[in-house]
This record gives structure tokens, C-alpha cells and sequence, in this order.
């Protein structure tokens, strides 16, 4: 049989590793596809440095739109990033009838919607394996492996240069801005983090699993993002004293009322596995009705990685492309007519209607009763508590007078009574500084 | 379009879990697929059970070849086990062109080849899923979702009757034959558990690991298999100490002269993700040349968690059985004429080709000089120290004399090589019990 023709748009780290471990792996992954598959056209605006990655043989333009027109190219591989040039790129693929791969979560999860309809009014698929956890099969395992289960919630480390960042904080005690410089003089964080710590990267992923999960459409603009940029190393250490990790998850959830989907800080038990998934590696935990809890781990970025997520698409698709496209895995698991339908019964839950428990670090005067007022203000919210830690005393106040660090963890409660409660807390004369207020997830 | 009508041969644990699970989730699975999936057919030995849990509108017989016979079938699930009558069955169910979905370990550890080629022949699907970690999709996982890589090695627990008594054992400090009673009494282990304790069941699975990431026949024959039944209270202590938690690993390898499948208690140093999964709990370390190291967790048996892997790949065939058999995901991931031509490159090594690192326990007489006796064998067998870790004399000997144990830690070694150093020191007279020997593995 005549081998997949691939046309690859971009050839930078992830593009060269796909390039590197196809040719590398080439007659492994014959023997397991049934057929070839070869990168045949390559577009990348620096023509030399891409000619000098794929050597001879391969034709390398620095137009994207010759390698969607020309007929001999099967699967179009999307590696330019970015909502801007690469949507354009993606639909006028679907649109000449290629079969994509992309990496591009920001794009999936801000059009979505757009791309998988016009792929499937043209019978192609669109495969973004890579752009979830990296190289871990981890939208196959939802979209395929759990497939008999209702899916509860999923929680992920799923951006490895917070979770690199998280673990150095812990490790050697440090605050963010010190641990950020490090990272990024190691290659770990970007010139501009914003996407990073700030958890847009996260919230991209956790939006594409929500969809897979719940079988609702993709939508990031009800996701709610808060990354890791005010976390201080007291709160890692005082989290660390009372049995938890600070993770930075992206959760989402089914309850009764709809579908919550939020990435931020969370403290987990250190009992658990993912508790212990440390530097720049990813995990994702998936709750099933019927399979209990199950957790992927692996490499969540990097050349190889990813591209072993972008190869495995393309052996899909190798595999599928002939095959009815009705008979197709689902671009977002569940078929494309009922996604409409769920969001009605299943609405993305503002953030004000979560229900978890809560980390609170209070600078407060070292007086009688405060502990007292403090614990009076959240028993008549009705939320209660589940542990205090409460600190030496040490001497910060003008003229002799002391301050404490008071940490309580609390049960259950809705995010808007905590905000309230907060909000009262906050006002009293004896709580000195901003109360820090951090989710706990039990994972259990 | 018609729903797929499902035939069950077996309706014990699993049987009812997989019937509960898809009827309990039928309109999401449906929802997914694309189409109903409906068990419409039940053999049971025992009708009246069979009966009170599948209810009305399920024809309920007692002679599994009418499920066979029946041309409205489309998929038979066996959930008999062994391999007698189920290897039957699952074979005259491919003659008569329906798929097959199976739990049986045992059965394809054994028979695969045979019902692989069966099932080649006559263009039908056997999937197994459920066979290897319940719920857990690691054969999706190693078959597509690592489909780019090179596999290098697998290491797993696959065996949750035997984690589950080293997991009491360390907590509790008690020996195998306490902690095996109480398992026997929560269920967790079988009246006979001589499968599970005595490595068979995790060979069985690991077995069929090795084939579908090597590329090479199932080989059941050449497995090495050890169980834990000789372990002892004080190795897990002293392997504590020394930053180790000892499991019983499934393991295959691909090395220069081909491929190890054992299964035998390993030492992982605690740090590592694995080393942490405690209890009934199963997890498989995959690394991939690509990839890097992936780890799967979760559940490894039970009513739902198999009922999982079931039903996934009854959705898998519901989508796949329309399609081109030379599309279909081959039965053990590369395609069947190539594995023969593998198994001359790749053969299944003896174990004492196997190279790995060991952890030794020498019940010694506590006199000057043994230390230096025991190292000087080592080093003239070519077997280099990692560490040693000497206990304090403990007076247990006779007229006053003392003996002590005495920990090795080695280097990699060849299996054999370790074997004669370990008849050498045996033979010392201040070695006075038989040596316990456990390999280590660093999984990193």
C-alpha cells in the first residue's frame, strides 16, 4: 500500500522531534500501522534551518497554503501555535479535505467548536492528542478507554512549568519571582510566562477535557483561571505541615447543577500519587463510575514527548481514514448532535457555585479572642472547619506588639458564602494583611 | 441503526458488573458509540441466577453455543476464565465470524497465537482489555497511544491479591502467612491464591505486555516466574532502611540479546511513583523511546473496573466492525505476519541472561573477617557493591556465639554470574542460613 503523505506546517521543537521519530521509528511503526507514513512537504518561513532538519528528499516551502493545496498530502500536521494564522490554516485544510493534527490547545479550546463542525461536514478528522498532557495518551484513554463510564470529575497537573516552579519552592524553601528566574534560565519557563503562571495554558486543557468528559462543547470563556503568582513559600510550608502539596490543578467537575471547570492552586494530600508528581511533569486523575479512579503520568512537553502524541494520531488516522465517518471516534467523544443538547442540562457553573474546601492564612494580631471572632464569623456562614494551625507569635508589630500567622482548613462550603465570610473576616481591626485563601482538593 | 446485540458466556462477577454498567450508562455509551450496544443474550450454568440479575427481555440459556448459534449476535463476551472449555468456546465463536471480547489472561498468555490467527483468518476482532489491570486501558495505551515509540521496557503491578499483602505486610510488620489469612478473610485473596501469590497471574499479563510492545508472539513457556511467598517482615525492613519498597513486578525488557519477561518481588526505591501504589491498587511504568516513562493507575480488578475494559472494547468493535479487517487495530499491535520474523531478533532470554542489581541477606556469624570473605567473592565474580548494610549482633547462636545479618546491594549483574557467587558464599561455614535474594530495579 502506498505510504500516508503528511505535510507538516512548522517545523520547530515539536515539529523536528516528530520529523526525528518518524524517520527513527519508521519501520517499527510500519509494522504496527500496516503502512507507511512519511512527512513529504514541510512549510516553515525559514526554509535553510528546515532544510537542514529534513535533509534531502523532503520539499520544504515557505508557504503553508502549497502544502494544503497539493493533492498528494493525506494529513496536514499543525504545529504554528496561536489562535491567529493556524485557524486560518486548519479550516482551509478541512476545507481541501485533509485530515489535521495539531498541538494547539489555545485553539481547540477557543474554536473548537468552529473547527470540528467544519470537520464534519467534510468527513475529516481533526487529532489533538498532543495537546493535552503531552505525550501522555490521555485524550485517547477519555475519549476511548473509559468510554463505559460516567466520568465524575478529572484533575490535573497539566502545565509542567508551574508544577517545575511549585516543586522548587517546596524543595529549597524559595518565594515565586526567585524560582521563576531559575526556571527560566533553565529552559523550564518561557521569556514571557504569562500563558504559564498565570494557568491560561491549564485552563486551555482542562476545557478540551471537560468537553471530552461531559460531552458539552468546548468553552474556555466560562473557565475560571487563577495561577500561581501570589502563592507565597510560607503557604507551601504551613501546607506541608498540615499533610497537603500545593498543585496547580485543572479541575473539572459534574454535580448536579452543571459542569465546574476552573484551574488554581490547590492543596492535595500528600498520601496521594498525584500529590507526588514532581518538577515538569504532568498527571491527570479521572474519576469513572465504574473504574474508580485512574491516573496517567508522564511528560507533559518537549520535543519527543509531544511528538510521540502527534505519530499516534497519524497511525489513527492511517487507521480510520478509510473507515465510514460515522464510525469515527468523535472529535470531542460523544457525537457532534448531542453537545448542544448536554449544555443546556449541563451549564458551566460560575465560579461562585463551586462547592470545595478552602486553605485560609490570616495575619492577625496576637490578642485574646481572635481566634474566637475569627471562628464566631465562619460557624454563622455555616462553614465548618476542619483543622487551625496556629502559629508562635512573632514580633513584626510597631512598638512591641506581636502578630501571628492563623491557618484553618475548612469542610465543604460554597465558593460564594466563602467570599462573603472572607469578606467579613477581612474587615475585622485585628486581621492585619490580605487573607490568603487557597482550594483544597481531596481527590478521593 | 440497529443496536449491536451482545452475547455473554458467564454472567459471575464480572459478567453482572458489565451487564450493570451498560445498562446503567446505556444512553451515554450510546451517546459515544454512535449506536446501542445491548447484551440481549446470557449462558449461564446456573439459569435462575443468570435469571434474577439480567430480568426480563434477556433470553437466559444455559448452553453457551446457543449464544454461539444465535446470527443475531454480533460480539460474544467470555467471562468463563481458563482454558478449558473458554478456549472452545472463544474459538467456535470466531468460526462462526462473531467478535470476541475476553478477561481471560490465562487464556491468551497461553493460546493467543493460536486465537489471534483464528481470528485473522476469519476477519474477526478478539479484544481483551479487561485482561491485563481491569480498568485501567494500558493495552490502548501500549497498542495506539504509544504507537510511535520504540518500547523499552514495561515494568508493572499487575497483581492486586499480592500487593494488597505487601502493602499489610509493611504497614503491619507482619510475615506472608499472617497477612495471607486476612486477605483470604476481606476477600482480597481466593481460597486457592496459589495464581496470584505465586507470580502465575501477573506472568500471564505481563506476558501478553511483552508481545504487544515488542512485537513478538505471546510466550507464556518462557516466562520466569517467581511469587512472594518466601518473603520475609525483616526484607521488607531492611529494604526500607535502605530507601526501598518491595513489589511484585511484572516486568519485560528489550535488550541487545532480546527480550526478559519475568515476574519475581523487586526493590523500587521509594521515591519512585510506583514504589507508592499501595493496596489492591495496580500501575504499569511503560518507557517509550519517545515518550519517556508513562505511568497507568488504577483499579486491576473487580465487578466495575473490569466491567470498564469490557465494555470499552465492545464500543471499539461496534465502531470498528465495519471497517477494512487490514484498518483494524491488529490483535497484539503490529501486524500478525511480522511477529515470527521478530521472535529470531527478539528471542525470549533465559533468566540467567538477565542483567539486573540485587539485594542480598546473609544470616552470618558476627566474627572478624566475614565481611571481607563475602565482599572478596563478589569482586571476584565481577560483581560490584552499592551498599552494605550491617546489622548489630543479635546472640541467638549456640554457646554464646553471635550471628547478625549482613545486606548487599550489587550493581547490575548478569543473573548468572550472581547465581554462582551466591552458591560460592552459601558455601562460607559463617554463613549459616540460606541467602535471601531479591532483584532491585532503579526504573528510571
Amino acid at each position: 500500500m502506498k505510504p500516508i503523505q503528511v505535510g507538516l506546517l512548522g517545523i520547530g521543537t515539536v515539529g523536528s522531534g516528530t520529523f526525528n521519530v518518524l524517520r527513527r521509528n519508521q519501520q517499527e511503526i510500519e509494522r504496527r500501522a500496516g503502512r507507511g507514513i512519511e512527512i513529504t512537504m514541510v512549510a516553515d518561513l525559514d526554509v535553510a534551518r528546515a532544510k537542514a532538519i529534513v535533509g534531502e528528499g523532503v520539499q520544504v516551502v515557505n508557504d503553508a497554503r502549497a502544502v494544503i493545496a497539493n493533492p498528494e498530502i493525506d494529513i496536514v500536521i499543525e504545529l504554528i501555535g496561536g489562535y491567529g494564522i493556524a485557524k486560518a490554516l486548519v479550516l482551509e485544510a478541512i476545507a481541501a479535505g485533509k485530515h489535521v493534527v495539531t498541538a494547539n490547545k489555545a485553539l481547540l479550546a477557543v474554536h473548537g467548536s468552529e473547527i470540528f463542525a467544519a470537520a464534519s461536514a467534510r468527513g475529516v478528522m481533526v487529532a489533538f492528542e498532543a495537546s493535552v498532557a503531552g505525550g501522555i495518551p490521555i485524550i485517547k484513554a477519555l475519549r476511548e478507554g473509559l468510554t463505559a463510564n460516567r466520568i465524575q470529575w478529572i484533575a490535573g497537573i497539566i502545565n509542567g512549568t508551574t508544577n517545575f516552579i511549585l516543586s522548587e519552592m517546596r524543595d529549597k524553601g524559595l518565594d515565586f519571582d526567585v524560582v521563576l528566574k531559575e526556571a527560566q534560565r533553565l529552559g523550564y519557563a518561557e521569556a514571557d510566562p504569562t500563558f504559564d503562571i498565570e494557568g491560561v495554558d491549564a485552563a486551555h486543557k482542562a476545557t478540551i477535557m471537560s468537553a471530552i468528559a461531559f460531552g458539552i462543547p468546548v468553552q474556555f470563556d466560562k473557565a475560571y483561571v487563577e495561577g500561581i503568582t501570589k502563592l507565597g513559600a510560607a503557604d507551601i510550608r504551613y501546607a506541608e505541615q498540615l499533610g497537603y502539596r500545593i498543585k496547580l490543578l485543572g479541575i473539572t467537575k459534574r454535580t448536579d447543577k452543571g459542569v465546574e471547570l476552573r484551574v488554581h492552586p490547590s492543596l492535595v494530600p500528600t498520601k496521594r500519587l498525584i500529590a507526588n508528581v514532581e518538577g515538569a511533569m504532568n498527571a491527570v486523575v479521572v474519576q469513572g463510575d465504574a473504574v474508580g479512579t485512574t491516573l496517567y503520568y508522564g511528560k507533559g512537553a518537549g520535543a519527543e514527548p509531544t511528538a510521540s502524541a502527534v505519530i499516534a494520531d497519524l497511525v489513527d488516522i492511517a487507521r480510520l481514514h478509510t473507515a465510514d465517518p460515522e464510525h469515527r471516534v468523535p472529535h470531542l467523544a460523544f457525537q457532534p448532535h448531542t453537545l448542544n443538547q448536554a449544555m443546556d442540562s449541563l451549564p458551566v457553573l460560575p465560579m461562585s457555585e463551586v462547592v470545595t474546601s478552602y486553605y485560609l492564612r490570616l495575619r492577625v494580631a496576637d490578642e485574646a479572642g481572635v481566634l474566637a471572632k475569627v471562628t464566631g464569623l465562619l460557624a454563622a456562614a455555616g462553614i465548618s472547619i476542619d483543622a487551625v494551625l496556629q502559629r508562635e507569635a512573632d514580633e513584626v508589630g510597631g512598638e512591641g506588639s506581636t502578630q501571628t500567622d492563623l491557618i484553618i482548613l475548612t469542610h465543604d462550603t460554597r465558593e460564594g458564602t466563602m467570599n462573603e465570610a472572607i469578606a467579613q473576616m477581612q474587615a475585622l481591626p485585628t486581621v492585619l494583611a490580605p487573607i490568603t485563601r487557597i482550594r483544597k482538593e481531596e481527590l478521593n
